[in-house]
């Protein structure tokens, strides 16, 4: 039973997101039917380094099943991409040890979200930005983004549910989040050992909302002691949002995001 | 009756065109519903420097229409775009001269058109560029496209018809057909005094046909003097194909174009 892992990109546009759920298309339902399709329609299950919502885009997803066949690799990925439609690709398909688990062997992982800034929005960035009208105050917004950086609860960015049986864990460590000028507006890259719920759309939508409004960056601090996520700002709209990457230890990086600007 | 210009960007993925046609969403025909919402129902015939076809996209197309009454033209613009569907947007709106006419007065146009060539195609690409599998000769590709440069018949590049009692003139002057790399393919940039029905697809098609199959130059020529659209290879998808630029004299160079990679 080899292990086979899966690198993925997709345009969430027209998906309820990456989990498979009842009479809504998901990206994992239609990878899951490709990959029983390349085995005679056995199901097997396909399992995600972790859920994306409606909307929102991966540059390189990761996944991974077990097959009950050997494969060529460069032979079954195209064949999933002859099944899969046209906006879910595989970028790549590598067989791994039986140690190696999409969600639980991630030792990190980076997202991008992209602001459009032009006072016009633009046809061909409304799927892939979200389009901030008010002036942003660039220095309120780098100062903002470096509360973020490092180990913090993030429970008040957060979108879980604290109350369940299962409740996880709130601390992250946030390596990096880098602001990058692009030809139209921003890109906010994030960098960190793994994210909570809604996380990053949560804290695009603080830091947009404090340099639009040059709010005091106390009440971002003030946000964090809260532990309630009513005391934050509300999220960004989920179309900015990309998975670039999913990092794993004793591998290569996964260099398999091609720029999408 | 003061003329007002519109220099209007579309995502063409979801319209059969630029041109009104009955049971089919056209841009134009939006512009006209937006345009006539603003002068209280009055239908008013909007004008464009020329068509395009279903999947083609434009940066800045350019139209005009005569209004009954004067406008504030920022106003007019923030007005037609909170009518408009977001993949249309009214980049500008400028009173003109009633001398100014958007088709009769346009003294040139630029094209892009963009070759998507990676291996495996991409998700972002794919309502954006024509991916092509087949490795182009590039050293090939140059050569073939200096033979479009300058002035021809451009008969056996266009899918107007030449039988119908208004054939139009096919001579046309190519002032630079430019290939320039980009991240995952090539950009081809046409400017133009004026295209005929289809001649950017069709000169594209042909060019890939040449660099991908290693054709003899030979043959273009040969296509050429046919003056035979059955003689030359077939078009290029619309999708790849972009709208930048239209040119008037005694003006500012229409510099709206955002790039879109």
């Amino acid at each position: 039973m080899p292990r086979y892992k899966l690198i993925i990109s997709y345009d969430g546009t027209h998906y309820s997101g990456w989990q498979i759920q009842p009479n809504a298309p998901s990206i994992q339902q239609h990878i899951q039917e490709a990959v029983s399709k390349c085995h005679g329609g056995n199901q097997l299950a396909v399992k995600g380094s972790g859920r994306t919502d409606a909307g929102v885009h991966a540059i390189a997803q990761v996944a991974h099943f077990d097959s009950d066949r050997q494969h060529d690799t460069q032979r079954l990925q195209f064949m999933l991409n002859g099944i899969l439609p046209r906006d879910i690709r595989v970028k790549q398909v590598e067989e791994v040890s039986k140690q190696f688990h999409s969600q639980y062997s991630a030792v990190g992982k980076e997202y991008h979200y992209h602001l459009h800034l032009d006072k016009v929005s633009d046809p061909f960035q409304r799927l892939y930005c979200w389009h901030v009208i008010r002036p942003l105050d660039l220095p309120l917004l780098r100062e903002a983004a470096s509360l973020f950086i490092g180990t913090h609860d993030f429970t008040s960015f957060t979108n879980e549910s604290s109350s369940g049986t299962a409740a996880r864990n709130p601390v992250r460590t946030l390596y990096r989040l880098d602001i990058i000028p692009t030809d139209c507006g921003l890109r906010l890259e994030f960098e960190g050992n793994g994210f909570l719920y809604r996380m990053v759309r949560n804290i695009v939508g603080c830091l947009v909302h404090t340099a639009s409004t040059r709010r005091s960056l106390e009440e971002i601090v003030k946000a964090f002691e809260a532990k309630d996520r009513q005391q934050a700002p509300r999220g960004a709209p989920p179309q900015g949002l990309f998975l670039v990457r999913v990092r794993y230890n004793d591998e290569q990086d996964h260099e398999q995001g091609t720029n999408t600007e």
